[in-house]
């Protein structure tokens, strides 16, 4: 199982091991533990999914309980769900109770609630009043992602005492949150910083108040997990300890955690910026019930915000009547608006969320997205003119294909000149490009402005936008330059 | 300059301290570096860039070159280029020196050729050489993005000797991939990993050959980025080592790089998705020259592709004349089939980008997709038909608002009995949004298994597929059930 193989190969390879396992733990499940010792917790939990559901409870019970529960934490989640919520409260406490404290109170907060509450009243007392305290933060809170297992030491404390101290608790056998050590005053406040690194390098005799980092960046318990991934992200951080109102230290999110985080993030704007609820679960792993009730409300608003377009038209029933050639680049008109509008919102909402783009901007971007929507609309306009001559030129001069005429009429079987026609169509696409880098670009800004997610201008709600707005363009413009003939 | 406040505020107390900094710089330039360092990099870093461009190189001169290499790695990059393109190469190569050896490759790959050169000719001997090194592997390669800069011990120290060496190595100075020491064995191969501390906890006396993990995640120097980035995030890895097929240590990827991979490669899917090429640089910073470069020939394509659409009705121009009423949802119509297309096509490329979906997966997407879709439709086409039957209602009751009929009569004058109107419009919804969730979802493992980018599958390019798509199967299905009205 070597690291450099791509993902799919290691599942294939979880797979081959996985009926090794099988036999072992049927004729020998003592050795089973030590057979597989070697293994990465994460490749473990790989070799687990490919078990029979059943043999899971068996397989987790035959190895320590501290690897048992490294396992349970790179195990998918909704199995995990599954697999704790199928064991007696006892067993799963026993589990559960061997996680880190912030993945234990991830777990938990998955479970079905009264099985949840078994588990945690079967925990240990320490760790139970602990887990009790996490799972009141919210998990989009620096709270919930928190781990309570950190080395603080008092700032009066020499770096040798320090060393014993670090050497003490990583004997212990904690896991996570270890590369820093954190100072604390007399108040019980957050002092100061100093990495293993910088502890090992400092003289034996002197104290932590003298060497630690005074300026420790820190994060509210209630801050919200985003500003926590900006500032380990911002700062190289390989943790950032959570405090509460007082400066005193609650707990320590970790960089892995905020990899995930930002990754979660970035799923939510996709899915949004798609046009639809951001899913909550792995889109293989979703129902097809609940994949349809995160999609449709949004579909149904768009689609009636779409009627207008069927409601412009009415209104221009009459242009249409006297010129049916005007039918022929609806689409095409349209979609031009709604292609730009969907470049512009995803520019512009990506570099929201990486903090380029500030709210106060807003009128920086509107000039900047005016030109460059104009310059856009002008190349489009003149590619859809260009094809308006070049296929009048065919049917001029009566080329045929196939037995099927190349080239088409564009005026109107005399009712307007081409050349007009294909004037309306750039003048219109031009116009209308421009508005819809427009719409696209400050849309963010309004959502956001608003108190919404400005992902939520997704390529979708824009292009509708632009839709309505584009009808009336390109039939203003041909009343003006076509009305005559109508 | 407190961590919880958001970047803005940050920015703001940025420009408060410049003016002091511009004073001191004037007035007693000797007292620069002890007012500022308490100021992390990154924020002194904001600082800088808020000073006068003429006053940056006399800023950087007044502080210790290890902490002005420092902020230089936390600017701008174009600010940071153009700061050193104006420098002597002297001056240039005396930063760029005391920068970690992935972020002064990183740089000079950004500088104007020969100025790099001349820069890479000033700086000392050893630094010029792996420097030299360095720049030879493809930034989007481990080669690229890993540091040189790392703890290394044979695998016959003992736990004792290894503190010795990492107290020496930590006292010189070095600031980056600390947090673990690896084991070389007698053949100079990368043969197992420890962190600090685990070190600290292992007995003195022991040999790290039997302390250490034997069991190492690692890559090879010409392993793409993302699949660093996988590594890191699945396992959890504060870094991982960089090795050359006969699996010696070349260097190592530590996890803050990973962080701004990460964010760089959604950035990119982003951009992609929302119809243009990815840009290679922040969305403000680029000239409105270049942003059109990047977004015009997309738009280009789809409008020639869209084009089609212009064909289409060419075709139907028959049923058109026939039946008027048909043009009032063409753009409803089309755009139900591209909103659900744009939802298929997000979730699908986010799931490959995660590693949840893989190519041989097409056929499990495709069977949810099916039954997604047709649901999607009913509903859409149902909300549709409803207006359809509301308008008509409200044409017979003859209702009016503010002097205007608030109804419409869809039985065309006559022509074609609304009934059938509603039904044809509830039919085509159905079967275009079904076709418009397949394209969407398909596309992605179509253009994924032509070796293409499957984020390439943007929303204005789904759209504009199912555009063409959706007239064709309007006018047909209008042709079946209201041909003979036509």
């Amino acid at each position: 199982m070597t690291p450099e193989k791509p993902r799919k190969v290691q599942q294939s390879l979880a797979a081959l091991l996985a009926p090794d396992i099988l036999d072992l733990l049927e004729s020998e499940p003592g050795t089973v533990a030590a057979e597989t010792e070697d293994l990465h917790p994460a490749d473990l939990a790989d070799v687990v999914e490919v078990l029979p559901r059943s043999q899971i409870p068996v397989f987790l019970s035959a190895i320590p309980a501290q690897r048992a529960a490294a396992v349970l934490e790179y195990l998918e989640e909704d199995l995990r769900t599954d697999v704790l919520e199928h064991m007696s409260a006892e067993q799963a406490a026993a589990l559960v109770a061997a996680m880190t404290p912030d993945d234990r109170a991830d777990t938990l907060e998955d479970i079905e609630e009264s099985h949840a509450e078994n588990i945690v009243e079967a925990l240990p007392a320490e760790t139970r009043r602990n887990t009790e305290q996490l799972l009141l933060y919210p998990p989009e809170s620096a709270g919930g992602l928190m781990t309570t297992e950190l080395v603080s030491v008092p700032a009066s404390y020499t770096v040798e005492e320090t060393l014993r101290r670090v050497r003490e608790i990583a004997r212990g056998g904690r896991r996570e949150a270890m590369n820093v050590v954190y100072t604390i005053d007399a108040n019980g406040c957050l002092a100061g910083v100093l990495s293993l690194r910088e502890l090992l390098a400092a003289p034996e005799g002197a104290r932590m108040a003298d060497v630690a980092w005074s300026e420790v960046r820190k994060v509210a318990v209630t801050a919200d997990r985003e500003e926590v991934a900006e500032l380990i992200s911002e700062y190289d951080l390989v943790a950032i300890p959570v405090v509460d109102e007082k400066h005193r230290v609650l707990g320590v999110v970790t960089f892995d955690d905020v990899i995930d985080v930002i990754e979660e993030e970035q799923t939510e704007d996709v899915q949004k910026l798609g046009g639809m609820d951001a899913l909550d679960q792995p889109y293989m792993q979703m129902g097809i019930g609940a994949l349809i009730k995160k999609r449709a409300p949004w579909l149904a608003v768009l689609i009636v915000l779409q009627m207008f377009t069927t409601s412009a038209l009415q209104r221009f029933d009459s242009a249409l009547t006297a010129l049916p050639i005007l039918v022929l680049f609806i689409p095409l008109v349209m979609s031009g608006g709604g292609n730009s509008g969907s470049q512009a919102t995803s520019l512009i909402t990506r570099a929201m969320a990486l903090k380029e783009v500030e709210l106060s901007d807003w009128w920086r971007v509107a000039m900047r997205e005016l030109p460059t929507g104009l310059v856009l609309g002008v190349i489009l306009g003149a590619i859809a003119a260009l094809r308006i001559v070049l296929g009048q030129w065919g049917f001029d001069q009566g080329w045929v294909l196939f037995g099927e005429p190349l080239g088409y009429d564009y005026s109107d079987d005399g009712l307007a000149p081409w050349g007009l026609v294909a004037t309306n169509v750039f003048v219109s696409l031009a116009a209308i490009v421009t508005f819809g880098s427009m719409a696209g670009s400050m849309l963010p800004f309004v959502l956001r402005r608003l108190g919404f997610d400005p992902a939520s201008a997704s390529a979708p709600f824009v292009a509708t936008l632009v839709d309505v707005m584009g009808i009336i363009i390109y039939f203003s413009v041909a009343i003006v330059i076509l009305g005559k003939f109508m």
